[in-house]
């Protein structure tokens, strides 16, 4: 899923995200509830109608922003106290609250308010962030009333199996429509991102969407593909199309750089995305050079469209019984 | 014609462009021989190739841009001198140059250089000047070598009839494929328009392709119609749109106005472009709001359907004879 922040994958129309192979995207709770107001969205006929996009829409919880975003937060029992980034007025998002904004916004998908500790944390605050993610959980799925959006349960506990493993017990109790692993990819190395998940996810039934929140690069979906993730949300693809980086099957290349300023080849050969296909790497690195906004659309363009075909080879792979060798083979292109 | 500065209408891609019923286009000459150069243009296959843009496209001469935009510039007989805007490179322009960079970024239709003096200027200042548009016009055509690109004459002379007749003249002994009529709209009065209009569109073959320079505003256009201009560019649709004002049969509409901000309506009713059928005046208001990027390009979608629907209608009005009365109808709505 790519990230539509503010209602909008930073850009696109909804016909080019639907070309680049996108079905389904993330909109984020914390900023459409202070700005444009979950109101003004159900007002519309909620973010299908108001962003024009059809296809399944997960919204987060808004707690992730809460943590990063907001100034002074404050975390109780009850909920968080926080300043709006934009205004600085003084804001409370409690598990009902977050589940209520959700159900008026009306994705497809609904998340549970989860407590997500700043890392590196200790374990007993990591333990602690467990307990009330439980708590809030149980709250989030009582407050819950649409029966036309499903709601998923985010598993906390950081690299510590045993925290994992009772997290997940919890939430498996209350009957999610699906479960996402989170406190991944919020700072950590590599190794810790596998750690977290070789101890998580099969903790969760392989019958529900299992959820890595906010992991993007090729080789961490690969890591998280093995372990049995089935769906993932990033900000990369389209926030490094914004800084002129791309996707390649060979790794990154940086448009700006001038090796490209008089290169007639397409920004990856044998890709059909809109930008591939119709203009030179000299014409996008023109765009960057000269702070035009075609260069950051069509380098989001070609990231998604990668992205999307990547998965779509995984899914084969795995389809086929290849799936280890064609992560070794990526691997091994990408020299990671 | 909309205005492509540097070789992209700004945040659409040429299919987006092709929709809102454009089917020309102006590149500017200064911008795109500071940056990429036209070297680098060339190389890729000329501005078709390098901006993926298959209809015709023109481009000024440059010297608009060194006049207003450069730094310190100083005109002689032989040229102008000048400073980039971009890096303070010492440069110079003479109508021979401005002709060989045109014709390697290969648009269809090169402008000659004139010399647009800035305005008010004395009598004096305007003969001199179009003492210049004229040896200079006459160098570009000697210095054109291209078979399958027009070249254009510009005629100067403010609203001197007299200045006006002696530059055309001597502008169709040296018989151009098209003719302008440069030096307004840059800073005038919609009445001092009408002026330089009335002593100039009738002196020019009403068989050659009649472009005014620079006008885009409804009203203008109409008087310009009535005089027998064919042809405009101008940068208002975009950059009105950027600035989240739209064109609309009733006058301008300021998407951030509070009014819109629950509006299911879309921009302008009965509006077949892409931002009316699909969004909503709230959802493109929290764009803009929100600092996206969408915002822009939908409005500068809906302002240039907005006028290539306008302009359809004059040339149905002219050809069923009924264009003083279409006039004075759209002037009437607009509460000109």
């Amino acid at each position: 899923m790519p990230v539509g922040t503010q209602a909008t994958i930073k850009g696109l129309t909804p016909d080019q995200l639907h070309a680049t192979g996108t079905r389904m995207l993330l909109a984020n709770t914390y900023h459409l509830a202070l700005r444009p107001g979950e109101r003004v969205v159900a007002a519309i006929g909620g973010l299908h109608t108001f962003m024009g996009w059809e296809g399944p829409i997960l919204t987060d919880s808004g707690g992730f922003q809460v943590f990063s975003l907001s100034a002074r937060n404050r975390v109780t029992d009850q909920g968080v106290t926080f300043r709006s980034h934009l205004d600085g007025r003084l804001l409370e998002l409690t598990p009902e609250h977050a589940t209520t904004i959700q159900e008026q916004l009306g994705a497809d998908v609904a998340m549970c308010l989860d407590h997500c500790p700043a890392l590196p944390a200790s374990k007993t605050a990591i333990a602690d962030a467990v307990e009330r993610t439980i708590a809030w959980a149980k709250r989030c799925k009582a407050a819950h009333t649409r029966t036309d959006q499903a709601l998923f349960g985010i598993v906390q506990g950081g690299s510590h199996a045993d925290l994992r493993a009772q997290c997940a017990e919890e939430l498996l109790a209350l009957d999610f429509d699906g479960y996402a692993v989170g406190g991944v990819s919020v700072g950590e190395e590599r190794a810790e991102v596998r750690e977290a998940l070789a101890v998580t996810t099969h903790l969760l039934p392989v019958e529900r969407p299992r959820y890595l929140m906010g992991v993007g690069r090729p080789q961490d979906i690969l890591d998280a593909v093995a372990t049995g993730i089935d769906l993932f949300d990033c900000v990369m693809p389209t926030r490094n199309g914004r800084n002129a980086t791309c996707f390649t099957e060979k790794g990154y290349v940086k448009l700006r750089n001038a090796a490209h300023r008089s290169d007639p080849g397409p920004i990856e050969e044998g890709c059909d995305c809109l930008a591939c296909r119709r203009f030179s790497r000299a014409y996008v690195r023109h765009l960057f050079m000269a702070k035009e906004m075609l260069g950051p659309i069509l380098a989001s363009i070609h990231n998604l469209t990668f992205l999307h075909r990547f998965t779509s080879k995984i899914r084969a792979a795995i389809a086929v019984g290849q799936f280890v060798q064609f992560r070794l083979d990526v691997l091994e292109a990408l020299g990671q």
